[in-house]
C-alpha cells in the first residue's frame, strides 16, 4: 500500500461514524486489519453485531452511554477518553493495524476530554502505511489541516428536528 | 419498527456509499433485512467480499466498470441501470427487505439512464416500514424535497486533486 491517510468526518449531518465503518468494511474485506477505537459510547450499537461476524475488524468501545456535559464533564468520562488514547497509541505503535478508526475523537477534543496537542503529536507519530480515520462533529482547525482527506457532512434534512425518536438498527 | 425513511447521501464527498453500506450493517446487525442495488458500478469492490460474510445484507450490480458518458451513454448502459430498477420495484413489492439501498441512482438519474419521474413513482409506492437510502452526488431537488432525511457530502480536502491513485481497500 502507498502512504496511509489521515481521513476526517465531520459535520453536523448523518454519516460520519457509518462512512468510517463502510471504509473499514471495504479495507477489511480486502484483507487489511481494522480497529475501531469508539470514544464517548458505550452503547451496544447495532452495527457492532454485524461486525463481530468479521475477521479483520475489531473494535474497542471507551466511554458511557449516558450524555458528557460539555461545560462540566465527569471525571469518568475524561478517564475513560484517556484510556481509549491510550490504547490508541499503543495499536498504533504495535503496528499490528492497517486501520485505526477514531470513531468521536473530535467530539472527545472539542469536549477537553483530550488535548489537540496530544492529538496532533499522535497524528505525527502515525506510521508510514497506517490509514487512520477520525470522525466527529466540531473537527478542530489544525487536525483538518493536518489531515489529507476531509469530508464534512451537512445536514440538509432530518426528521429529529420534527421530533421524530431514534429507531434501532436504523440511528443505533 | 416506525414507518420507514427516506434517506438521501448527495454532494462531491466522500462517503455516500460507505455511510450506505454503515447504515445496511447497523440494520443488518440488528436483525432487519438488507439489499443493496448499485447502479452504474460493476467493479467488485472490496466491502462486497466482507458483506458476503453476513447473512441479512446481499447485493447486486447493474453496471458496467467502464465510463459512462454523461453526454451519450450507450445502449448497454440504459439497459443495466433499467435492469437494477425493475430490480428495485420486484424487491419492493415483494415486502422482503426492511431496508433497500439504490446506491448511484441519483448520478443514473442525473445521467438520464432512469427519468425522475419513474424514481418519484417508486418512492411514492414505497412500503411503509421500509427504509430507502439513495445515494450518489447530484441528487435531483424533487427527490430531495419529498426525502425525509438528506445528508450532503462536502469535499473539504481530497488527495487525488493533487493526482494521488486510488487504492485497493480504501478507495475501491
Amino acid at each position: 500500500m502507498d502512504k496511509g491517510f489521515i481521513h476526517v468526518y465531520t459535520g453536523p449531518g448523518k454519516g460520519k461514524t457509518t462512512a468510517a465503518i463502510g471504509l473499514g468494511l471495504r479495507a477489511a474485506g480486502a484483507g487489511l486489519k481494522v480497529h475501531m477505537i469508539q470514544f464517548m459510547k458505550g452503547r451496544r450499537y447495532s452495527e457492532l453485531d454485524a461486525l463481530e461476524k468479521l475477521n479483520n475488524f475489531t473494535f474497542s468501545q471507551h466511554g458511557r452511554d449516558e450524555f458528557v456535559s460539555k461545560e462540566k464533564p465527569e471525571q469518568i468520562d475524561i478517564d475513560l477518553a484517556k484510556e481509549g488514547f491510550e490504547c490508541a497509541k499503543s495499536l498504533m505503535n504495535r503496528k499490528k493495524y492497517d486501520m485505526i478508526i477514531l470513531d468521536e475523537i473530535n467530539v472527545a477534543v472539542d469536549f477537553k476530554l483530550i488535548s489537540v496537542e496530544h492529538l496532533i503529536k499522535l497524528i505525527e507519530k502515525k506510521p508510514e502505511n497506517l490509514e487512520l480515520v477520525l470522525t466527529g462533529r466540531y473537527a478542530n482547525s489544525e487536525i483538518v489541516r493536518i489531515a489529507d482527506v476531509v469530508t464534512e457532512m451537512l445536514e440538509i434534512k432530518h426528521p429529529y428536528q420534527q421530533g421524530v425518536e431514534a429507531r434501532k438498527g436504523i440511528d443505533y
